[in-house]
């Protein structure tokens, strides 16, 4: 099967300043190869019409599809066509219904065009238009010699329009190259090591391919298939994932986009129930979280940020409790937990304590975290040990109590 | 003045995968300017000896220094110093003296050196080595008819470091071009529109520049100013900094790298006062901003997340507050700060309250919000209206209560 070759070309001198990041290769190089193109470089270029013409001339030349994004405004920054009608040699002329288009967008929002805005009316031999309904600046699909050009726009809200609704429709009809498509595994509780040496049966295929990445939110298994259609990838790929998902059963939480607090919002709407918090080494990002998703306010009673001993007594936690087997135990989460579910009148209580440094504490070592789960008869407890790095603690407790708590709630409900 | 030419080329089949960002080219972009170095394009390639070859050539034709990462390494997919010999036409020669400073590197670990690490001790005829204390990768320093090749490994903690240690001062002797130096002013509490209205008398300046950003945290002012000599650039830039502080004054919270939750550390550490926090728009992101500071514990007694009326009561607001002013209000934010105060035992309490969305709540639109900072004798109030996006909800009303905090305790302590 040949490989179709794409690259991609992000146009404005913005992205040049280490600030601003460019957001749209990412976007794009996620979604061009189970289209069938394989992207092989990405690049970012300052508003100049000699090294725009460039490197357009030059990604033509090395591939099959070149994708570009901005430089389509009015103004004379904008030279995204100019720079490809110059790699071209073809002359840029004004289309009149474009051009009647353009003037009717503005006439619609109550306002005459500027005369700058003309250009964008414009089109070159090789290139027919692929409409913007979410802006003035249509985009440019070119074709010549078999090489196809897909000109967006660069605000991240248009482009995404563009490309479902126009660009990946008809790329879908036009390319035959081979098709590699992703699914993202997302595990919790285990460390790389563990989750590497359980799955390293399927470690050394190359088609599929197994990735494993150690991420703020836990270990992501990725794999890729390839094929000469997407049938044909997902075929090769579905024992793996089979095995992965039997192999690893409970310690998987999600899929591709999914999000711990997705999850969890999906589980408590459904079941009505609601929850409260209490915690310290998670800083109140654990309620942050939870709080993330619109509509959390629904099962989300509310929850407390216990940095200090005298902040879990006073919210209930009992102080022998503490004294007996420490800030940082099982013991002091599950009193947490309780607390928390009492003092907010919730359905369910969470507690997590925990050391996310600098330095250990009553003899616990960075990374020693303990989350308990309660609701009316059931403790769930859960000890983790994790990386000693403040981020990594804070977002993989997270992680898991909230996982953890999807899964509690699916016992109750499924019962 | 001449422009000194730069490019970045980031080396690695999985930056082009659509998930992991290019992060090094931020980096570097974001401090080139400052030696002297205009950044003209960055490219992200794959690991094949025929296109990084072909983008080191091209990029060494445009540009007079080619700044690279990754590809270092002892795989077969290392390529980085193939593909700098093959596009200048020299062979690659292992160095005696690199490799034994290798298989030492090796030894004082407990280890030999596998024989594929030989690669790392090689060098071209134009090369010297820039050396690498965080890892087995020396970098490559590459000069040859006036023009500079810096190849510096991909691991973001390698890089920063060869960067500050090794290339910065080397460049620094030996780049005769156009300084650009950057100063980034960060305000809180006006909008964008605002903010443009009251600083349009600096807008004009070709140099130094001034651009307007909104950013998650409030709106920044940049300057950007050029000159043959950091000092001549820097000189351009003063009058616009102390027009905008005087102007901006009370708004400005921060400069470049400067956190609101750093910033509050900072105060709260000398002066030894202590803070405790209720909040329910922002739903644990105060509490977890302020805890993520290591030590954050020395100064921090815990918070309160009030997502529902029952919690906030529960807490210590008098029922009345609420009945009488709504939860959105002035009122309860006041008794929220109070009730934090208190219950935690801290010298100061914080409330915030709001709408972060989906919908109005109390008739009050999407982005009202009140906070309260409250100490002995004192209550200061602040009112926002945010732009109707939960996640600007949160963070704007979060640095906002942060920055009010900070001037709060110096105030406090300065009197």
């Amino acid at each position: 099967m040949e490989t179709v070759k794409g690259e991609i070309l992000s146009i404005g001198t913005e992205l040049l300043m280490g600030e601003l990041t460019d957001t749209n290769s990412a976007y794009i190089a996620a979604r061009a190869p189970s289209l069938g193109i394989a992207i092989q470089r990405m690049s970012q270029v300052g508003d100049d019409l000699q090294l725009l013409a460039g490197a357009f001339a030059a990604a033509l030349e090395r591939a099959d599809v070149v994708f570009s994004t901005g430089g389509l405004g009015p103004t004379q920054d904008d030279l995204t066509r100019e720079a490809i009608s110059s790699a071209l040699g073809e002359e840029m002329q004004v289309d009149p219904d474009l051009l009647e288009d353009l003037k009717a967008w503005f006439r619609y929002r109550g306002a005459d065009m500027p005369p700058r805005n003309t250009k964008q009316a414009t089109l070159i031999p090789s290139a027919t238009t692929i409409p913007n309904n979410q802006g003035t600046a249509p985009g440019w699909w070119v074709e010549r010699q078999g090489k196809i050009v897909v000109a967006m726009p660069g605000p991240p809200g248009e482009m995404y329009n563009m490309w479902q609704n126009q660009v990946a429709p008809k790329l879908k009809g036009r390319v035959r190259g081979q098709v590699i498509i992703t699914r993202n595994i997302k595990t919790t509780d285990l460390a790389e090591a563990d989750v590497a040496e359980r799955i390293a049966q399927f470690a050394e295929s190359e088609n599929p391919y197994l990735g494993i990445y150690a991420k703020h939110d836990g270990i992501h298994l990725r794999i890729i298939g390839r094929g000469s259609t997407e049938e044909e990838a997902r075929a090769l790929m579905e024992p793996v994932e089979s095995g992965i998902l039997e192999i690893m059963g409970p310690h998987v939480w999600g899929f591709d986009d999914d999000s711990p607090e997705g999850a969890l919002a999906q589980v408590l709407t459904e079941s009505g129930l609601t929850v409260a918090t209490m915690e310290s080494c998670t800083g109140g990002l654990m309620a942050s979280t939870i709080t993330d998703v619109p509509g959390s306010s629904a099962y989300f009673r509310g929850g407390i940020v216990s940095y200090s001993n005298e902040a879990k007594i006073a919210n209930g936690v009992p102080a022998e409790t503490i004294h007996d087997h420490g800030a940082i135990s099982s013991q002091t989460a599950e009193a947490m937990a309780k607390a928390a579910r009492h003092r907010l009148a919730a359905d369910i209580g969470i507690g997590v304590t925990g050391v996310a440094g600098p330095s250990e504490q009553e003899g616990k070592a960075v990374g020693t975290v303990f989350i308990a789960l309660t609701t009316e008869g059931i403790v769930k407890p859960v000890a983790l040990r994790l990386p000693p790095r403040r981020t990594v603690v804070k977002y993989r407790s997270v992680t898991t109590a909230l996982v953890e708590l999807t899964r509690l709630v699916r016992g109750l409900t499924s019962g």
